[in-house]
């Protein structure tokens, strides 16, 4: 998406030579204008949406400005638990592992929210080895639920997730692909 | 506000006699077409707003929705730190305890995101004791940032938020105000 390109050219700081930091307008401080252009891109990207399912925290501001391009649709988001207690009953549970960060977190959605029968859009605000995707899926799957495709703000297509998710059969979309970072630059694709 | 009160009555959950959980259309799975209702219902109660201003992860839906109806204004969301050792060159950080966990989190915003001339809202889920608010308000005064009111979706009626920011001059709205739980059940004011 060429509004989102020319953004992260012009205010994404690179860190090192390996992170991209986006948070003067997607993360921390969120452009709800651009925002709200992110939801309409991916809303005709992908069709037969009843759902959008994404994660805490930097998920949610992206899942309400997709929601509301298709027509307002709930928006679930699932929650992370610090917790390896959690009410089994009452909810679907996933293991999530933080590439960037080195750690595992239990990932939950309540029972009532995902359904045989829901077309889920899971969202995401990036992409890299694809294992928050991956276990949005496994609640999907485990609640009997649809997933329709994955939408992503920005892929690091230098790692592994684009190819781990289409080898499942996904359909993956996303608005703007590092290529590579190049003397503290960001090169897109 | 009449929808959300019409809601909470039929969706909300009363757990024991003090804990409303409104999870299948506030916090957890939202509700989108209300959310963009309350966006609007807010913007008519506060005017002069140039950024929405709120706190991890349970505001940030409801942020987005507010922002829309003021022509897609900046929403800056307070993180939360689980170390205490915090970058302060670089953050305004201030303290925030949890009435229902018992615990102190540290909350901060990058000083590039609030700054004197800014006039924020704060919004938030719930205001019980307000100390998610104060801590917001805590910000914007050490970023000379100012506080044009504090928009609430559910107000804990008995306990002392309300009181705590009027005192201080604040101007606090909220869509719903729990007076209390009877029987197991919400009465509304």
């Amino acid at each position: 998406m060429k509004t989102l390109k020319e953004r992260i050219i012009k205010d994404g700081v690179v860190i090192g030579n390996d992170i991209l930091k986006v948070d003067s307008f997607i993360n921390h401080q969120i452009d709800t204008q651009l925002l709200d252009e992110l939801g309409e891109y991916f809303s005709k990207k992908f069709t037969g949406v009843n759902k959008i399912l994404t994660i805490e925290a930097s998920g949610i501001a992206f899942g309400v400005g997709v929601a509301r391009h298709y027509g307002n649709i709930p928006m679930v988001f699932a929650k992370k638990s610090k917790s390896k207690i959690v009410d089994e009953n009452n909810l679907y549970t996933t293991f999530v592992d933080s590439f960037t960060k080195g750690t595992r977190s239990t990932v939950c959605v309540d029972k009532r929210f995902l359904k045989p029968g829901d077309k889920c859009l899971i969202v995401d605000d990036f992409l890299a080895e694809g294992n928050a995707s991956l276990g949005l899926i496994d609640l999907c799957k485990q609640a009997g639920a649809e997933v329709v495709g994955v939408a992503i703000v920005i892929e690091k297509g230098f790692q592994n997730g684009r190819k781990r998710l289409e080898e499942l059969g996904y359909h993956v979309e996303s608005a703007a692909i590092v290529d590579h970072f190049e003397d503290g630059k960001v090169i897109l694709r």
